[in-house]
């Protein structure tokens, strides 16, 4: 198996991570991190509005892939699976070296309050993707929010599970196990 | 009955609504805004940290009505039960003026997407909020995390359908049909 070879994207990612991890977010600059990535800054703009931008590199496709799970499921599929098939789509994308990345990432969003800001502005743009893709569907509005909610807390701690070193399963089978805890837990509220 | 006079903090809110939707939030200063509430820079940030968070006036003290509102639940209230009273909490402290003054609220947020990032984290902390205070009764975590997205869920309906300006109900009623709703539809996800 060839070894894994990052491109530019990747590359650049690396880079403003150790700057960010070593000299704080603040005190790097966009020339910086194209300069260790070696590369320009016009090819850093070429694929990041700004610095910030960075740090949520893919992002920006995590709501197309929960759309397109939506999409994916059968029409016979409850809400709850309809969920289930969105995240199963969005968690495949996530790769060992997103894993391995993971802890510096969140040291860098946790160190500074505008990038926590954006991180939750983030989280809230997925489940608002989710809410609409279902609506779609024909889902009510009072169902498809919660159905989506759930399926954001799911994420959540999934996510939170997966970064741990000790946790060896893949992210895809602790989001259904999260997301089938939390359908329990729902139907148990009382 | 006495006319409503706001007090100093209240004319800066109501100043920098005005300045914000008439002239946009980017271009205004808060020399202005003191200035049209009739006080001083100095008066101004006593009250405020900076120009943002004179939309967000107020919120600092709801994650606190809520912790209050969750602590004042009886020890046999059901995690949702305990939600409830939470948001009965958080409700009661809006105003006439509160709900007067949010369509234009929205539209300064909207406008401008700082802001929007702004508004989604100060939601996200009144959940988490909930989430601790849920934590602290002894509530176990995935319980207390779906309870708490149940309840910042029902105050965001609540909220939408309170400054309709053909609503009459109040907020604390609108957040309990709403959080009851969920409830409902919880139990029914299947």
């Amino acid at each position: 198996m060839a070894r894994w070879e990052p491109n530019a994207r990747e590359r650049l990612v690396l880079a403003a991570l150790d700057l960010f991890a070593g000299q704080g977010y603040d005190n790097t600059t966009v020339a910086e991190i194209a300069s260790r990535a070696g590369l320009t800054k016009t090819t850093f703009f070429r694929h990041f509005s700004d610095k910030r931008e960075v740090l949520f590199a893919g992002q920006e496709v995590h709501s197309r892939l929960l759309a397109d799970g939506v999409a994916a499921a059968p029409d016979s599929a409850t809400p709850l699976e309809v969920v289930a098939a969105a995240l199963d789509a969005l968690t495949a994308s996530f790769t060992a070296e997103h894993r391995e990345r993971a802890p510096r990432l969140l040291a860098v969003i946790a160190s500074n309050p505008e990038l926590q800001e954006r991180a939750t502005f983030k989280r809230a743009a997925l489940a608002a993707a989710l809410i609409s893709a279902l609506a779609e569907r024909g889902v009510p509005d009072l169902t498809a929010s919660l159905a989506a909610d759930l399926g954001a807390r799911a994420l959540d701690r999934a996510y939170d599970r997966w970064i741990e070193p000790s946790n060896q399963q893949e992210l895809t089978e602790l989001a259904r196990e999260e997301l089938q805890a939390l359908r329990t837990a729902a139907m148990a509220l009382g």
